[in-house]
């Protein structure tokens, strides 16, 4: 069956790969299954015909047959689930896979897209400047864990998963904010991540959607 | 196999059901597990043998044989995939309920977590009061759409399911500020969850350990 999934017709980042089509781009290719992308405005974001899809209105989404799905992590989760190479065969291993997954998606993102509120939503308030060192920190508080956690190994656990690549996907948004580079041994973890050919196909058919080429 | 989890000794809340490992009671008691607790005092979360455990310091864990587990969202995951009674059997039914969990866990609860930041970890910043109508907004900008997606239905998608589960433990954080009650649907949807025997049990578990009953 067909894939399809949605992406920024113009990603607002201009291509940096940090739009969350990329981590689907990069699951797919993971996996080695071909993908249809449906570019969308933003405008058509909010049209009923994505809304019915995506309540949220946002990208990405995932549509196969007769299967929907919106929720970067569980369109991930559902690839994995189907297709080999992103989730261990043993069944412990599996779960704490997956269990990454929700860490970096609930334990980790959150306190990294508070910099787009800071930024962003709150980027005109009086407050802005003073809230950021207070925002780092509570990055800080997630990535020393983290950090110790992965110690010397190349992945979170065992051999490169979905847990990985969501992780990899939720970090690279920090590289801007200097933070990854306090914590030696995350910035080499995203570095393996983005050095996998998988990645770089998925970077590479972002960017040329970006950029029109 | 003997299911043991972790809670607080005594809860931050007093018992109110907050705490994460409610929902991982829930999910238990849903399926019909036993299970036993391992209850935690707030110096021991940060001791390195719960931090082996679960490196953000954080409950609950689930140990079950080898396997031990972290994050309240691939706990609640693992016992719906390997006890009947929290996911649809048709696959793509399936895939739907995991999308919801993932919905709450990262589209939802996020913004409802900010309430914490204005009130406690910057509940002393001149912007304190003036953010907290900023943050309520950016929840409602994601319950309103939550809202029209539940329409009359009783569930997000068919039949109670581990998606909803999380979903309503998620809302049921908005309960003190009043913003549930400006969606209608969403209150009841929570008051159907909070109705559910399994549900029952599980809070009044979480409130005997935290009065110490």
């Amino acid at each position: 069956m067909t894939i399809t999934i949605t992406a920024f017709e113009h990603s607002p980042d201009g291509g940096k790969g940090l739009s969350r089509d990329t981590r689907v781009r990069w699951a797919l290719e993971e996996v080695g299954q071909p993908y249809n992308v449906r570019p969308l405005s933003f405008e058509a974001l909010k049209q009923s015909a994505h809304v019915c899809m995506n309540p949220f209105g946002q990208i990405p989404t995932y549509e196969e047959g007769d299967l929907c799905l919106f929720e970067s992590g569980a369109i991930v989760f559902h690839i994995a689930e189907h297709y080999a190479g992103l989730l261990p065969s043993d069944g412990n291993a599996r779960a704490r896979a997956i269990m990454w997954m929700f860490a970096a998606l609930n334990s980790v993102e959150p306190s990294i897209l508070e910099i787009v509120v800071v930024k962003f939503a709150e980027g005109d308030k009086p407050w802005s400047k003073e809230r950021m060192p207070l925002v780092f920190d509570r990055i800080r508080q997630r990535l020393r864990p983290l950090s110790a956690r992965l110690g010397d190994a190349e992945w979170l656990d065992g051999e490169f998963s979905a847990g990985d690549l969501i992780m990899v996907s939720v970090l690279l948004r920090l590289r801007m904010s200097g933070i990854l580079d306090e914590f030696p041994n995350l910035a080499a973890y995203v570095a393996r991540g983005e050095a996998r050919p998988a990645y770089q196909r998925a970077f590479a058919a972002q960017l040329a959607q970006a950029t029109g080429t």
